[in-house]
C-alpha cells in the first residue's frame, strides 16, 4: 500500500513556508527569505523534520523548472532590445565583475595553488564566481515601484541589465556545466553547446509560431497553458537528455519563446498558481532541507563574509562601473549598481544545480544561502537611502 | 545525479491526456473519457511507453486527493438541504439498489458459494456494489444546462440527489474499507470509523470557523488557497494515519468543511488550475497505465455486459423509484432516473482505492473502465431522449 507519509511532508513544507514567508514579508523582506530559511528550520540542521526523498527531490525539480519557466515568460525581449547598449554594457560587467571576484575569493581559500590545480578544481572555483553573477532583480521592482521610480531612467536601466544579466549568466552556467562532464573532451562539449543553440534557434522560430497560433486561436482556453507546460517539460528533458545542457536552461528558453505571444500573461497566471500552490514551496524548502549546518568552521565563516563583501561591492563596481561608461551620472550610476546587488532563487537554483553536478560541495550551501538572504534585505534599504535624497530634493523643488 | 525521465513521463501523460480529451469532448463526450483512453494506449494495452512508477502513483494520490476536494467545495449543502427529503430518497435507494445489484453480479461469477465465502471475499464481492453507487452528476448537468432544464423541479432533484449520494457512498466505501483490514476486528473497526465521525465533527466546526475568518479577512490573497491545500493535506493524512479511513475521505470531508466560507469560489478556482495543469491528468492516466488488457477471457466479457447492465438498469429503477416514492410522476422519475445513470471520476477512485486496499483485482479495472465510458456516453443521448417531448410540448403550447 502507498506511504501516505508524502502527504504530511508536502504540508509541514506549505505551512511552514508560507507562514515564514508572511514574517518575512511583514518586515520588508521577500517571501523567498522566509522559504528558505523554514527549509533550514524543517532540515536536519534544526528539527529535523522533514527528509529529502526522492519525491521531494523531484517535486523540488519540477519547482525550479516552473519558476525557470516563469521568469522565461516574464522577459521583455521588447525592453531589452530598447535599452540595448546600455544595458548590455551594465549587465556584461555586472557578470564579469562578480565572477572574477567570486573566483578570486575560491581560490584563496582553496588548497591547491592555481597553478596545480585540475581542471574540475578549476572550474568548481570558477563555479562560485558564476553563482555570484545572476541578479534577482524582483525586490529592486518592488522598492522602485513602491518609491514611484520605476520609470525613471535609472530603473529601466535597471531592468533591462536584469535582463540581459540573466541571460548572461545561464549562458555561463551552461558553459561550465558542460565542462564539468569529465568524461567528454572539451571541442565535443563546445561542438555539444553551439548545436544546442542551433537547436534553441529552431525550436524558437518554429514553436514562437505554433504558440502565437494557437494563442490567438484559442483565447482563455485552458489547452493553451497546458501545450506551454507540456513544451516547457519536452524542452527540459530534451535539453539534458540529448544535449547535457541542464534542465532548467531548456525550461528558461521555452519561456522566453512563449514570452511574446498574447495570451503570455494568461500562461503565466496558471504557473504562477502552480508554482505558489505547491511546486516552488518545494523547491526553496528542499535547499534547507539538503543543508546541514553543524558547527561552522571558523574558516568558512571567515569565507562567508568575504564572498558576501564581494558579492554586494562587486555588483556596484561592475554595474555602475557600465552605467558611468554609458553617460549615468556618478549618483545614477551608484543607484543603478546597488539596484543589481541583491541575489534570488537564481543563485540558489545555480548553487543546486551544481551541487548535483559535483562542481560545488554542499558545505557552500551555507554560504550561498547567507548571501541570497543578506543581499536581498540589502538592497531595498540601501536603495532608499540613495534615492532618498532624490525625493528630498523632489520635495523641496514642490514646496518652493 | 537526478533521473529526469519524469520530466518526459508528464510530458507524455500531459499532451495524450489533453488531447484525446479534446477529441472526445468534440464528439460530445466528457474529457475524462479521453484522458481514460490515453492512460490506456500509454500503458502495457498498447504502447508501453509510460510505466507505473513511485512518482507517478504519488502524483496520482495528489491527482485524486484534489479531485475529491473539488467535488467537497463543489458540494452545495444549502441546495442539499433544501430538496430535502425527497433528494435523500432517491439517493439512497439510488445507492442501495446499483450496491446489491452490483453485489448479485459479483456473487454469479464468483468461484465460492455465498455460504462457503470468507469475510474478505464477501466483502470483495460487495465492493463491486460499491463501486456501482457513485454518480458523477456533471455531464448530467452540463446537458441539462444546455437544454435549459437544470431549474426545472426534476433537474433540482438530480443535484440534490447526487450531492447525498456521493456523501452516502463514500460513507459506504469507508466502511467496507474499514472491514478490509484483516488485523483489525469488527468492533475496533466500527469505533474507530465512530471516532473519525466525531472527529469530522468537531474539526468541521473548529475549522469552518477559522477558514470563514481567513476567508473574510484576507479577500483575494494566496495565503487562503495554500492554507486550503494543508488542511487538505493534513486531513486526508490523519484520516488515514490515525483511523484507517482512507485519505480520499479525508480531502472530500475538508472540501465541505470549507465550502460554504467567503471565497470558497475562489479557492476552488486555484485548485482548479493546479488540478488540470499537472495533477489529475496523472490520476486519469495512471489508472491506463495500471490496467493490462490482455486477451480478455469471455466469462470476462460476460460479466462486463451484466455489470453494465446492472449499472444502467439499477440507477433508473432506484432513484426512478425513490422519486415516484416523493411524488414525481412516472415521465419525470424517469427523466431522475437517467439523469442519475452516469458514473465518473469517483467510480474510478473508488475501483483504484479498492485495488490498493486488496478489495478488488486488477482484473475488474476493465470492466469498470467500460462501465464508467459507456454509461457516461449513455447518459447525455438518453436525457436528451426524454426531455425531447417536453421541448416539442413546450413548443408547441408556444405556437398555440
Amino acid at each position: 500500500m502507498l506511504d501516505i507519509n508524502f502527504l504530511l511532508d508536502l504540508a509541514i513544507i506549505l505551512i511552514s513556508t508560507k507562514v515564514l514567508g508572511l514574517l518575512t514579508k511583514k518586515i520588508q523582506m521577500p517571501q523567498v527569505v522566509g522559504a528558505l530559511i523554514a527549509g533550514l528550520i524543517l532540515g536536519p540542521t534544526i528539527l529535523n523534520v522533514v527528509h529529502e526523498t526522492a519525491f521531494i527531490d523531484k517535486m523540488a525539480e519540477l519547482g525550479v523548472i516552473g519558476l525557470m519557466f516563469i521568469a522565461g515568460l516574464e522577459t521583455d525581449v521588447k525592453e531589452m532590445k530598447k535599452c540595448g547598449k546600455s544595458s548590455f554594457v551594465i549587465a556584461l560587467l555586472g557578470v564579469l565583475i562578480p565572477l572574477g571576484g567570486g573566483f578570486l575569493v575560491a581560490i584563496a581559500f582553496s588548497d591547491t595553488p592555481l597553478s596545480a590545480m585540475s581542471q574540475i578544481e578549476l572550474l568548481k572555483n570558477i563555479f562560485i564566481g558564476v553563482i555570484l553573477t545572476a541578479t534577482s532583480v524582483s525586490i529592486t521592482v518592488e522598492t522602485l515601484r513602491e518609491m514611484g521610480k520605476l520609470k525613471t531612467p535609472t530603473g529601466t536601466a535597471i531592468l533591462g541589465a536584469a535582463v540581459i544579466d540573466d541571460i548572461i549568466g545561464i549562458i555561463l552556467f551552461t558553459i561550465i556545466l558542460g565542462f564539468a562532464d569529465p568524461s567528454i573532451g572539451v571541442m565535443s562539449i563546445l561542438i555539444r553547446i553551439l548545436l544546442f543553440f542551433v537547436f534553441a534557434i529552431i525550436i524558437a522560430i518554429v514553436f514562437n509560431y505554433v504558440f502565437k497560433h494557437l494563442s490567438d486561436k484559442y483565447v482563455q482556453k485552458r489547452r493553451v497553458p497546458i501545450y506551454g507546460m507540456v513544451f516547457c517539460l519536452m524542452l527540459s528533458y530534451v535539453s539534458e537528455k540529448f544535449f547535457g545542457i541542464t534542465d532548467i536552461t531548456g525550461a528558461y528558453l521555452a519561456g522566453i519563446i512563449i514570452s511574446n505571444v498574447n495570451q503570455s500573461d494568461y500562461i503565466l497566471g496558471k504557473f504562477e498558481v502552480l508554482s505558489y500552490m505547491l511546486l516552488s514551496p518545494i523547491f526553496f524548502a528542499s535547499i534547507g532541507i539538503k543543508t546541514h549546518i553543524t558547527g561552522i568552521s571558523s574558516n568558512l565563516l571567515i569565507f562567508t563574509t568575504l564572498l558576501l563583501l564581494v558579492a554586494i561591492l562587486s555588483k556596484i563596481i561592475g554595474c555602475g562601473l557600465g552605467a558611468k561608461l554609458t553617460g549615468f551620472t556618478n549618483e545614477n550610476s551608484l543607484k543603478i549598481g546597488i539596484g543589481m546587488i541583491s541575489r534570488g532563487e537564481v543563485a540558489l537554483i545555480v548553487a543546486g544545480k551544481g551541487a548535483v553536478a559535483g562542481l560545488m560541495s554542499k558545505v557552500f550551501f551555507v554560504p550561498v544561502v547567507i548571501v541570497v538572504i543578506v543581499t536581498t534585505l540589502l538592497t531595498p534599504m540601501l536603495l532608499k537611502l540613495v534615492y532618498k535624497r532624490d525625493t528630498i530634493s523632489n520635495i523641496e523643488k514642490y514646496s518652493s
